[in-house]
């Protein structure tokens, strides 16, 4: 069996990479969302290795110092980070993975697992995505153009993406997803043992 | 409009492509298969553009002397190859192009077009393609040996090629070379002009 995929997902806040994600889930049996690990209190109806691994603020440095954490960051006093245990075992097993991340933590994850595959989904203009955040009508004006901001700069990140997929129609962002995860299974370095086995025993059997 | 894909399939003979191709050629509307140019004279009820470009030697040999040929070879006492002038124009006009060439000319335009996308068709063991050449029931022995032998040696070129699709099931293998289509469109190189054009256009707006 070849090992599973590690996909990797960023897009700007209301990309919309939530939905997409989890209709992908929804239809492909071999992904699985990786969980993170946090130094925060659960909440209650929070389950260890649900919602998140809770761990010691300890024990998140002694794994992040170890390069056990695929990528992490300090938000409001806490630590968030994807340990690559779970990650690693799923794909031991054949199993891909997908990680959803912020935009700046892509090139953190690219460094510690060189073959993943990295998407950044992009709404189709600026207009698009201030239209979807005025729909919502949960955050004022200077939220939104808050998140407009960030938006646009997260749009520089793009760049450090394998691929870009375009989040219009969701059934065709979806598919783009299918696509990706279908086609980079069939790249030659993915498939070289194959072709050798293939290639060494007509050897054998002559 | 983007420019299409210029996809250069090969396969070890027996390899099965040109079933694979006629069924994504029937499905895929975009798509077109290119065609070659030869030396040799047109025989009864062959079209000029059709099956091939019928031209001179001196043409053939002027074309490929100036790059316009992006893969030729002379086969008893021919030649053939495959113009670029028709490819670029599909490629210009957003139309995917497909190529099916021998194992030896992946490289070849890969050099004149390096951002063709190569896929190297393989049978799923020499057990299963020997098994295939037997039910043709067309060779005999010696020639079933031969090709056995040619496959081997084609299947070492493998290596060269962006992607390896395993023709098992015909319904797998197309879906794969769907999915290859689809996922290399979405490849960030081919976006960087978009994801440019949201950013400049929201910060002109602004």
């Amino acid at each position: 069996m070849s090992k599973g995929l590690l996909l990797v997902v960023s897009a700007p806040s209301a990309g919309g990479k939530g939905t997409i994600l989890k209709e992908l889930l929804r239809t492909e049996d071999s992904l699985r969302m990786s969980v993170s690990a946090t130094t925060r209190q659960p909440r209650p109806g929070e389950e260890h290795g649900k919602q998140y691994y809770f761990i010691s603020r300890e024990e998140f440095q002694t794994q992040a110092a170890q390069g056990m954490m695929l990528e992490y960051a300090e938000y409001v006093g806490n630590c968030y980070g994807t340990p690559r245990g779970p990650v690693d075992q799923w794909r031991e097993e054949g199993l891909d993975v997908v990680l959803e991340i912020e935009v700046q933590g892509g090139a953190q994850v690219k460094k510690l697992a060189p073959d993943c595959v990295t998407v950044f989904i992009t709404p189709p203009s600026m207009a698009v995505l201030e239209q979807r955040l005025r729909d919502r009508g949960t955050e004022d004006e200077a939220a939104i153009q808050n998140r407009l901001e960030t938006a646009l700069v997260e749009l520089g990140h793009a760049q450090e993406y394998d691929y870009i997929v375009v989040n219009d129609r969701l059934e065709d962002a979806v598919e783009d997803m299918r696509a990706i995860l279908r086609s980079e299974k069939r790249k030659y370095e993915r498939n070289a043992d194959f072709i050798r086995k293939v290639i060494t025993h007509a050897e054998t059997i002559r």
